[in-house]
């Protein structure tokens, strides 16, 4: 099938740019001498996490026990939950992934939560790996202290059925800061606060293992203070709108777009746009709105108009695409586009080669 | 399982309020003389299209092929996809379900889509029944001028394989428009656009069996100028918080909000806040924030947060969930929040008491 006749809307997947974005990172990766842990909550799929591990990947951290689930019964190993797991309902399935013989760490970033992990860990007959998180400034999940941050890693090292195995942090609030500088000097002030953390650490007898981290927007500035021993950056395999555009070095920025969302056009009797089958459930609106790319008109640009439809408008006297055509839009942020599709059309070129399942996505 | 023991984050319906809002809405339509064919691309799921059956709807609209496809399998019977169906994909579908004896109609708005349409219900052996869609200012689907709409209406009623059914108008643009007067007025306006045309018709010899459009916000004031025959309003049985508040009729809003998102507390070592495990992939953001309920302090608000999170604020010293609790939030827009989830978790009261799939979304 070509990848203009695909039912839409629909997620295609650009092999050639997908490999060659992973081959980019993993080759950068391995000489800046650092490990890489992909989060898997931009792809939700086990084919692509396993294509990372395949590069050189230690495994695929998740976003929740729901990816861990998915991840864990297609075989792949290396897995790193970031979110803490604190409902009855969460301590109950990561102890079932634990029973299975799931390869599987986890974060704490409270004290009341490493007893319910131990008990989790104890039933299962596993010793459970717990990476304590420390808030860096995202306000979002974390120890609010360095000293909280001790004393969890103490209390979790006490534990018999829980080891502690290091720190994580991120700053998902720098990802995209601009100018260039002003996140690298940012980057350096997080970084302070690390080694901070570090020695506390050593201090206390607990020198941590791993130290995890980063995203596709500071992989590199992050790289650079050597404190971090693995990156969770996941975007790039996709790079998004919002990452496009974006230097994420001196050098600029070595990735290409590899994730489309195709169109069908329904309506197409105006002079100067059309209407198209993809808005709220098709694209993710939470980043700005998506870009007509591949064949269409310069100058060409899309609004939302409800749940199923968007309207591309066109200069005036620019071909449009005819009624009953399929167009295709990057989206501005990849990870809550691709949990609304249940699969990717993987292309190659103009031709459609794969299907793949998002197994991990939804609830 | 009591509500509150879930898995989050999870979609709560309530059955007590759907089925409140169900009697409410067909007892009206009732009284007011007007037939529901109610909007399936809200909710999405069989079961609830079952329930508007059985409370005498005359059956169920769909945005989409995949939708008409999902409640058809489901044997749901009176189905009419709102938007035009022009792709290649579209059409084969269409046919397919054709060529099973889906009880099924469409709209066109383009001369080009009637004979793709001929086309393929001439294939199935089936008599296609077509509604004529004409834009009313929204400015997205639909002919943009009355004799437009009555070429086409002619062109299907010449096609030997189709049957020109009746028109189709609707104005998204104007549901939520406040003051009431305001949207009131503009109402007023497009029912003399749809005399018109129904008057055109009339004069070229096809009147118009079906006359369907409408919506939540608009189906009170669209039934008092008695020219739809039959209204597609769907988001009444979920009312969300962009519905929520908003005056109906002169009478206020007579329906009761059905559907939550249950999220759970991941983090709680703030003073004035906890993070919750519900972000841009649980909840849709293109209609503002969601906002919490049931049981959490007044004054509390949340924050998106990312993909997977959300924090919600509380005043000083206000009461705050503790770590692993479940707490549950009302959805700023119904339809695109449903179409991230798998499934409904059906509640009465506090109890858990069936669990419905969400067949019909996604792609």
């Amino acid at each position: 099938m070509r990848r203009d006749e695909i039912k839409t809307p629909a997620l295609i997947l650009d092999l050639d740019h997908l490999d060659r974005n992973i081959e980019i990172m993993t080759a950068w990766a391995k000489s800046a001498g650092v490990a890489l842990r992909p989060h898997a909550k931009s792809h939700k799929s086990p084919d692509i996490a396993r294509r990372l591990l395949k590069a050189g990947a230690l495994g695929a951290c998740c976003a929740t026990i729901a990816e861990a689930e998915a991840l864990a019964a297609a075989g792949i190993t290396g897995l790193h939950i970031t979110s803490p797991m604190t409902t009855t309902d969460m301590l109950a399935r990561l102890h079932r992934l634990l029973a299975r013989g799931a390869d599987i760490m986890v974060v704490a970033d409270d004290p009341r939560n490493v007893d319910a992990l131990g008990k989790i860990a104890l039933e299962a007959g596993r010793k459970l790996p717990v990476i304590v998180e420390i808030d860096v400034g995202t306000k979002r999940t974390g120890c609010v202290e360095i000293g909280d941050a001790v004393a969890l890693a103490k209390s979790i090292a006490q534990n018999k059925a829980l080891a502690f195995a290091g720190v994580q942090a991120y700053w998902g609030h720098l990802q995209q800061l601009m100018p260039f500088d002003e996140r690298k000097a940012r980057v350096a002030l997080n970084m302070e606060r690390m080694r901070k953390l570090i020695a506390a650490l050593e201090g206390a007898g607990l020198p941590p293992r791993i130290i995890t981290g980063s995203g596709t927007g500071t992989h590199w500035l992050d790289a650079q203070h050597e404190v971090f021993t693995e990156l969770q950056a996941g975007s790039f395999v996709f790079l998004d709108s919002c990452y496009g555009p974006l230097p994420l070095s001196p050098d600029g920025n070595p990735f290409t777009t590899s994730l489309f969302v195709a169109a069908g056009v329904v309506t197409a009797n105006r002079p100067d746009s059309v209407t198209v089958n993809a808005g709220f459930k098709a694209l993710a609106t939470d980043s700005g709105t998506p870009q007509p790319v591949r064949g269409i008109a310069q100058g060409a640009s899309y609004r939302f108009m409800g749940d199923e439809h968007g309207v591309i408008d066109f200069d005036p006297g620019a071909p449009r695409p005819e009624l009953g055509a399929v167009i295709e839009l990057v989206t501005s942020h990849c990870d809550p586009t691709v949990n609304l599709h249940a699969r990717y059309v993987v292309v190659r070129g103009d031709e459609v080669v794969d299907e793949w399942p998002i197994l991990a996505r939804g609830y």
